[in-house]
């Protein structure tokens, strides 16, 4: 058994790349009393990963030299705890490695759904933090215009999806055309705007007739400045992310902020979706009901290999993926 | 009788300056049918004033050529509706002028409080505006820490005063040490920190020690940046105004938004002190408890002459004042 793992070599400075990762071969990990092993199946692949080397925030900053920082799908592989077996499925915060110790009350029991990388897109973070951010923070309602950015991404598209088994009309902005056909044909959003177009503000507008009521912002920048403008008033701005600002050395600001939050007595705020913890239960069931009738589609974007996590997460960084990205490590247990 | 009005000459491209305006005289207006004919007593100079020189927001933008605008308190000469009568005492939208008419809908008849002055400060809208937005938008609680910039303006003043009545821990930011000193030793803030001051974030940081719950933001740009860092999990950023962005060609928007929202989980939310016009009964009989029992003192500046109107609003820009600036055009009716 050989447990490989991914290092942060060094931070930084801009635009994370290839090298600022290596791998290597690392002992095998042996859990101490209340502790277990767990073997890596799955690892989600988060715009998030890439602000923790920033600094702390909710979370210790990743640093150079640690293993690189995951939530991961993990198989119990030994357990020195009464808590866990052998053979169970467990989300863990773990790291870009074969094999993890952790403290067996520090991990969380999970359902064997089948596949399980369901628990990482539909029924893990993604659906999760659409259901919660959406209802909980933007309380979205029937007749409103949801615009979302980043709409083909993995929280995005459970966002609009959401939006429209609500009754919203749901726009997307996403970058180039294909992804915003595909916003729209695939995933069923009334209409998708492309912020790479020069005229982006004007077909922002030309999609949103009625203005927009709720922004659920997963970017940040340049594009949330432009969505302030198109905001009815009394609009809320549901901050889940700022995807535009992670992997630069220099982040801007929005220059009509606060402004336009006066002036549209704008409502902005931020969640994480451990916040709703509470509410995991109505949104697992309210997710699963709209997955049965067929309202909400699930797409995963799954890359092969550990060895392939750094150009997964730096692609991801600049766009590239449809749906959930999660790297797979090894197969889901039989 | 003569009737003096400040035109806007040119609207400013970056900072207001006197050459703006200019004075001349015209016709004293005759009302028609439903209408009222107003001597112009107090005029209140705020910081919005000049914003609404940079185009439409919540009303129109005033335009080169336009008579000024402003709020007012005025005196009713003649009446050609049965809703008012001469004597009566009215908020009027109205404009930096000796006389208007005006719809007599479109006025509010006032108590006649002695002295009127009163009208625009403590009871008027800079008393709701504090009242409404510390209470309806922040939600500040007793032990809570609140953070009030422009502290020793109109609005700042009753924010800090009103928050210590509830309770509150409260510290100001303002230009200068004498500001500083006049918020903390005349005004009773527990702190007042001087955003001149080349170590100002390790000021703030040492004048919050547990943190902000509420931050009143009534000047956007550097300070609210800075002010992002000391916020607590579940701030609250009640968005005010943004002094500082109104007098400039080139915005800056605060370079951790929305990052920090996200990571701290904040509320930004903007408003109008219309918005609450339903809590405005409950705002003036607390802020008239607390002006009884001394726990809210009031501050008027107030600035003599029409004709010194331009360089009021000039110096309010600036920071010059101390408390809630006005014009006065005519003494109070006997």
């Amino acid at each position: 058994m050989k447990n490989r793992q991914v290092i942060v070599r060094e931070l930084p400075k801009d635009v994370l790349a290839p090298d600022h990762f290596e791998m290597r071969e690392a002992a095998m990990p042996v859990p101490g009393e209340g502790e277990v092993l767990l073997r890596t199946i799955l690892m989600s692949i988060d715009a998030a990963n890439r602000s923790w080397m920033q600094g702390a925030t909710y979370r210790e900053a990743v640093k150079a030299g640690d293993v690189m920082a995951t939530y991961a799908i993990c198989e119990v592989v030994d357990s020195r705890s009464d808590r866990l077996s052998p053979g169970d499925i467990v989300a863990a915060e773990s790291g870009w490695s074969d094999y993890v110790v952790r403290p067996a009350r520090k991990v969380e029991k999970l359902p064997k759904v089948a596949p399980l990388s369901n628990l990482l897109s539909v029924y893990g973070i993604a659906g999760k933090t659409a259901f919660h951010g959406l209802i909980g923070v933007g309380r979205a309602m029937a007749g409103e215009t949801v615009l979302v950015s980043a709409a083909a991404g993995s929280v995005g598209g459970y966002v609009g999806q959401i939006a429209r088994a609500l009754g919203c009309r749901v726009v997307g902005i996403a970058g180039g055309a294909d992804k915003c056909a595909w916003v729209t044909d695939t995933l069923g959003f009334d209409a998708c705007v492309d912020y790479r177009d020069p005229k982006f503000f004007r077909a922002l507008r030309a999609a949103c007739p009625d203005g927009v009521d709720v922004y659920f912002d997963n970017v940040g920048g340049a594009i949330l400045e432009t969505a302030m403008f198109v905001m009815n008033e009394r609009g809320r701005v549901v901050c889940c992310g700022a995807i535009s600002q992670y992997d630069s050395a220099a982040p801007t600001g929005p220059r009509n902020l606060p402004g336009l939050v006066v002036v549209k007595r704008l409502r902005m705020e931020g969640f994480i979706v451990m916040d709703f913890a509470r509410d995991d239960a109505k949104a697992l069931r309210a997710l699963g009901q709209w997955v049965a009738s067929g309202q909400i589609k699930v797409f995963e974007d799954i890359v092969e290999g550990l060895e392939n996590a750094p150009s997964a997460l730096i692609g991801l960084l600049a766009g590239d993926n449809r749906g959930k990205r999660m790297v797979r490590v090894a197969p889901d247990p039989g």
